[in-house]
């Protein structure tokens, strides 16, 4: 394990008895208003499972559900593989925290499967968009006193962080309205893999502020990662910037919903993601 | 309770001592080729949260990983609330089922989130494809001796299932290559509500064979709907068809992506879903 503060943050040690059972705590490296940055929390519940003794094979999807703000302090990880066939594995994993009042709380459900992949036919039929590359573009400033935002270098193509928020609705095409496509890679530097990408696909801010020019309470309620990439694949794109893409779907009633993609500079697509994000008013 | 094929399905009996503890027992008319169309399997955890006498809310997503094909027979459904807040709740379903062996394995994990939505602020940025009107488009035909085919009424527009498969792979651009659009509904009719969607959202037939024209063995691993109607709003719709969309995404080493919508035929956007579905060759 390197220094790099997501593999600080996501640190779990194994419980001696219980094969089932992780220990973190948390560090302020990717605190957001309240609690951590969902992101790293979803990759917590990665990190059980690619530790897990009983594993078999690689990340295919994980499911996070954002119960309640962490606090800062100790969890605990809950990772049961609940079924396990030839190529195939289930996982349910339960983060908790002790409240003040000594009870065990859930923080986050998770579900992940993975499987151990085979060659196959294959196509991209969700191709990259064309952009700049990201060199020829300037890193976004700081915008708001956050730690988390400060743990990646995002470069913005279309649909970066507002200058100002002015109550404009946007008035572009329902496709273009909430898009942004960035460019991203941890900051530090560190090579990719399921932990980091579990987490980038969470660090788009939330569609209905760039859609509203309006910054209205929010909170991921849950977040679905497809991985499409082997961890292989993801070692070779290393250090590099990979491409995200997201764009909101349906804001009605309290929740929207944003579809995105995550993309390496040649063109693989890494993941498709998708979540829905409570809002106020 | 109706005799409606879907509610005789997902009809359930709750545990005496236990309120997270229900009953059930297939029934063979939703019958596919190994087990039941993963739909109604998804819609038995749905009604299980729906039937929990701690319910807070109506669902805003479920994710559905499908562990292992369900045999006929009966089952048990725990259904856990593991987080109650102010306004949302999260629930863990798991569906197990007793072996020959006489070991009990689960068959179906999910998590559902429901909540108590408020009137907000909304805008609809994934607006309903113009197409033809149900009622001019013929009902297709029946393509395989298959049971659950005949519980639905599908019209399709584009995409419907390949009337010869001859190994083609599609020339159509990336949009295209496997896209479907189609008006559903459920056959006999029944008024919709969230049982009924959660099972209609699984209803495409894999993309694969659509881009491919070729029926390769496939199975859906994980689905995940976001729902983005009140239970009124649902109720409204009654027994019109819906238009359902969908298409693959990212195809690679034994793994696809699907993302679709369901629409009302006045265009309200009542559910986006996403899956993957493992594929071999």
């Amino acid at each position: 394990m390197t220094t790099h503060p997501l593999d600080l943050f996501t640190a779990l040690s194994a419980d001696t008895q219980n094969t089932d059972v992780f220990y973190g705590h948390t560090t302020p490296a990717y605190w957001n208003m309240v609690g951590p940055f969902g992101g790293v929390v979803a990759a917590i519940a990665m990190r059980s499972v690619l530790m897990h003794p009983k594993l078999l094979g690689e990340p295919i999807s994980i499911t996070a559900n954002f119960a309640a703000a962490m606090s800062q302090g100790a969890f605990t990880v809950l990772t049961r593989p609940v079924r396990t066939n030839r190529s195939t594995q289930h996982w349910i994993i339960e983060i908790n925290q002790t409240n003040d009042a000594q009870q065990s709380q859930l923080v986050l459900s998770a579900t992940v499967v993975t499987a151990a992949r085979r060659s196959t036919w294959g196509v991209n039929d969700l191709p990259m968009p064309q952009v700049l590359p990201a060199d020829s573009l300037k890193r976004a400033a700081r915008t708001a006193p956050i730690a988390w935002i400060e743990r990646y270098d995002m470069r913005p193509i279309v649909g970066g962080f507002p200058e100002k928020f002015d109550n404009t609705i946007s008035d572009l095409s329902a496709e273009q309205a909430s898009l942004t496509q960035i460019w991203l890679k941890d900051e530090p530097a560190r090579a990719l893999d399921f932990i980091s990408l579990t987490a980038l696909a969470d660090v788009f801010f939330p569609r209905i502020w760039l859609r509203r020019l309006t910054p209205v309470p929010i909170g991921t309620v849950s977040m679905t990662v497809y991985f499409h990439a082997s961890g292989n694949g993801l070692a070779q794109v290393g250090t590099d910037s990979i491409l995200g893409q997201a764009r909101g779907q349906m804001f009605t009633d309290g929740f929207f919903d944003q579809t995105g993609a995550l993309w390496s500079a040649q063109g693989h697509t890494l993941a498709t993601t998708h979540q829905i994000v409570y809002y106020k008013e």
